[in-house]
């Protein structure tokens, strides 16, 4: 795969040449969703065009672009308008309504490629030298602001573009791990595991426009973590370069030689240093998959066959359970365009016969292993989920969630052409915290919408799934629908994003359960750690870091 | 179970009224042991009797003890000779053999037992006041010098004894987690759980006389760590009072709000507070258990076997396999003193026969969980393990492991009495490097033994074991015996340990799998975190104990 920027989307999601395929059926969608946010009208709101963007000036010198060109060489130092505007930002919402509408405080002053450990050593010291920030930057995926351009009180931003450092260095067999270069992404690091019959099996929904440094340095969770882990758990072990040194972790199984510094490079953001080499734990390919549907009537039935699976250690893949509200809307969504047929009226008829009654919500089941491990599990799953009430629907709805499975972020720029913001947040918690989190965080996200947004008679859409679990509690990942402010949509996000983000921390929820912290979570990180866990890290960051080159206003409050 | 301090062992192991049972074999072992050792004779070395103890003066002052007792009460501040004994050490070979020859620099000043955080606030304020050090003390099973007390550069050390805080607070039994105070053995806690119908399942060899607080803090693992985790992962949240106030984490069952800070608190051995309470991962309590023996021609092909079983992931509780010369060490130690039979010749000679040689490798699996968990685990393992020539030899020697699984600490008082020096330590590597690391760390503990041992004719007695395993890799247990020196026996081990434990770095492994670090291991820490790795955890403790007051002289240089 070709991961040249200009092959990539520099204000939306993924390919240039792709878009959500909506086949043909655009105008049942805009119906269908002026009908449920009850809006009159959904505007055509356009982004901006490149040409037309207001760029920043470039806040260092010439001398100093020739002396990184001296550094690097000169096709891998950039200055452009395409390269500064493409490492602006993230992916949020909050990053593409600001590119869209050209609302831009900073941009990198320059974007530099390094290409081994030593060019980031160079870096560093230059940073050092010229007080400037460095934004570590993979694929660019963030959906946090942790790529964010930001200089905080420095003279300038080099954004560190990792993709060309993404050489797989080593696989050993028999301990089954693999060492890349940090800046390699999920499908070129999957291509090479699986012509050797291994796989990392980190998926997440961003995989194809994602770095192995990324995942670990934002602590993400792939699609099928129950499996294969969340990153913080595949990870052995890196090389870290920062600008007081390079600092290599021992790629032990398991010590007691003191704290487990691995656990404060996983999630560290990029404010410690760059990672420039991971060692992570593989598993081999699966030789076998199989996805299917159960319908619970309450949610809480589904949850609590999710925790039962979990605590029995049932080898699962993946367990997603949306509740009625995203179940419903996944299924219009489907149907869009399509006539409400006989069949279709006669299985939510059935469904109600059945007593899973007409707003059910779907789990999906993925297993992943050897026929024979799949067989066990399914067993397993069978009796605790029909026992639960659970409505077996076959394979048909995991087949084409699979399918499917990376394309929902394209979708988001289509909505952006029509006034129609969306935006998702995740949190996690205990069990016994589950229903009342969910509930809470639900009507909140509601509440915060409404007040927030000019609507006609309509109600936001808001939704959520439970996606990673684990035999102490699950995530909770909430998707909203809403008409964006005209005005002042960044006004109306950030609104709603304090308020949701307060009751998540007042009811027990972690402010992030794999997105990760960046600038937009960083209020948040002081209520989440407490003031002693705050003073931990930046002391931490003071000891690799002392002038706050990497990666400003990001994890740290 | 009545831990009052009087009632076990000051400068042995256990309880005081408990040793070693020999069943009259003694002189059997005695003769075993100068045969393979190659000594003529094996002295009486008995313990210096507790009333000649040279014990150092105490260096706070009498008003000092009356406020310390205003904080608390006069019970539960003690200045008495056994009180300052008992709190001395740890129960290393190194800490033994100081304390049964007198040789003490420093001992506490005082032993306080708070009951509560707000005791232990008060203390840390009184210690910063007074310029003392403060040794957090649980069990005191430390074979690092973990609780040793040691001032520093400050005026005296108080030792706090945490065992008073030892309430099971609360259980959370939809999410399987409980809350504790981090002073209660594992006994208490374990009744406690099982009462309600759970287990912890961390049942290291010291679980009768360690502390919650102690396992998370030295990043212990239980015998059966491969099912219920080692206490970095049973670890779900804590409370810590330090110096700078107290910090809590968040229970979550994952989250990517930064860096995880529960890492940070597992293995912190006391040096950046005093763990007060911390919630665990619990399981339900496994209604069934099978313990059995397989034999291996070579240790490589059992631990493949291992290997093999952790990659598949087989749910097993125990996975342990002796090295020929620790399978040949535990046979003669259980025939000791009976006849060489017909029948355990005639099994000599199967082994023999079935092709697994005269010294054959031990592997025990232990599997637990429910009648149809474990008959799911014990196909698979025994499918890998026969076609690897593994030979199944039943049940026995699985039942005679778990039945004396915790009483061999005993045996090292009755070794010392007669001269005989007994050493443990362990590491971990990765499958690739294991063979190597066993052979390697074996060999140089033979040399350095050698070296550093007037001895005859005989050979040390060195052996090992894998314990706890991993997909990527797993522990290594080295234990050996020699010719106690007579007339410096603590210079005679810092050799030997200094000379194994640079081997270990040396050679990839780890200073400590699940001991800690203490002061025994302080020296490598270096070599095994970088210099940048030591510079952060500094850091992290300057923020929390700017005058380094908690447990001077461990975990960091």
């Amino acid at each position: 795969m070709d991961y040249q920027r200009t092959k990539l989307k520099w204000n939306g999601w993924g390919w240039l040449d792709q878009d959500f395929d909506l086949h043909g059926r655009e105008e049942g969608l805009w119906d269908f969703l002026r009908e449920q946010l009850g809006v009159e009208d959904l505007p055509n709101t356009p982004a901006m065009p490149l040409e037309e963007m207001p760029l920043p000036e470039i806040r260092i010198s010439t001398s100093q672009v020739d002396d990184l060109i001296d550094l690097l060489s000169a096709d891998r130092v950039c200055t452009d308008r395409y390269e500064r505007l493409f490492h602006a930002f993230g992916k949020s919402y909050h990053d593409l309504i600001r590119l869209r509408r050209g609302i831009l405080d900073e941009v990198p002053d320059a974007v530099v490629y390094p290409e081994s450990a030593e060019d980031l050593a160079a870096l560093t010291q230059f940073a050092t030298d010229h007080h400037l920030a460095l934004v570590p930057y993979g694929g660019g995926s963030s959906v946090v602001g942790g790529v964010e351009a930001r200089s905080g009180r420095l003279a300038g931003v080099l954004t560190v573009d990792m993709t060309r450092m993404n050489r797989v260095l080593h696989i050993d067999a028999e301990s089954l791990t693999a060492t890349a270069e940090a800046g390699i992404y999920g499908p070129q690091l999957e291509e090479h595991l699986q012509k050797h019959g291994y796989t990392l099996g980190h998926y997440p929904q961003s995989f194809q426009f994602s770095t192995l440094g990324g995942w670990i340095a934002a602590r993400g969770a792939g699609q099928q973590s129950n499996r294969y882990g969340s990153a913080a758990k595949f990870f052995a072990g890196a090389s870290v370069v920062t600008p007081s040194g390079t600092l290599h972790t021992l790629a032990s199984p398991n010590s007691a030689a003191g704290p487990d510094l691995r656990h404060l490079i996983a999630g560290s953001e990029g404010v410690f240093g760059f990672i420039t080499e991971a060692t992570v734990k593989l598993h081999p390919l699966p030789s076998s998959r199989d996805y299917r549907g159960f319908l619970f009537s309450e949610f809480k039935a589904g949850s609590d066959v999710i925790r039962e699976i979990m605590q029995e250690h049932v080898d699962v893949a993946m367990l997603r359970l949306s509740d009625a509200e995203e179940t419903w809307f996944l299924s219009q969504f489907k149907s869009i365009g399509k006539p409400a047929s006989w069949a279709s009226k006669a299985t939510s008829a059935a469904l109600d016969l059945v007593g899973v009654g007409e707003k059910p919500c779907l789990l999906l089941v993925g297993l992943e292993g050897t026929t024979a491990s799949i067989s066990i599990s399914r067993a397993a799953i069978a009796r605790i989920a029909l026992s639960a009430g659970g409505i077996p629907i076959g394979a048909k709805p995991g087949k084409g969630w699979y399918g499917t499975r990376f394309d929902m972020p394209y979708l988001r720029d289509s909505l952006l052409d029509r006034g129609v913001g969306v935006d998702t947040l995740e949190t996690s918690t205990n069990w016994s915290n589950i229903q009342h989190l969910h509930q809470t965080v639900r009507n909140q996200i509601a509440t915060s919408i409404r007040r927030h947004t000019r609507v006609g008679t309509g109600e936001p859409i808001v939704m959520a799934h439970i996606s990673h679990s684990y035999p102490d509690g699950a995530s909770l990942y909430f998707t909203f629908i809403f008409p964006m402010s005209a005005d002042s949509p960044v006004t109306q996000w950030r609104a709603i994003k304090r308020e949701v983000s307060d009751a998540i921390l007042e009811n027990g929820g972690t402010i992030s359960h794999h997105h990760g912290v960046g600038t937009v979570h960083v209020d948040w990180m002081t209520p989440e750690k407490g003031d002693l866990g705050i003073a931990m890290l930046k002391a931490v960051r003071d000891s690799l870091d002392p002038h706050g080159l990497m990666n400003p206003g990001k994890l740290l409050p």
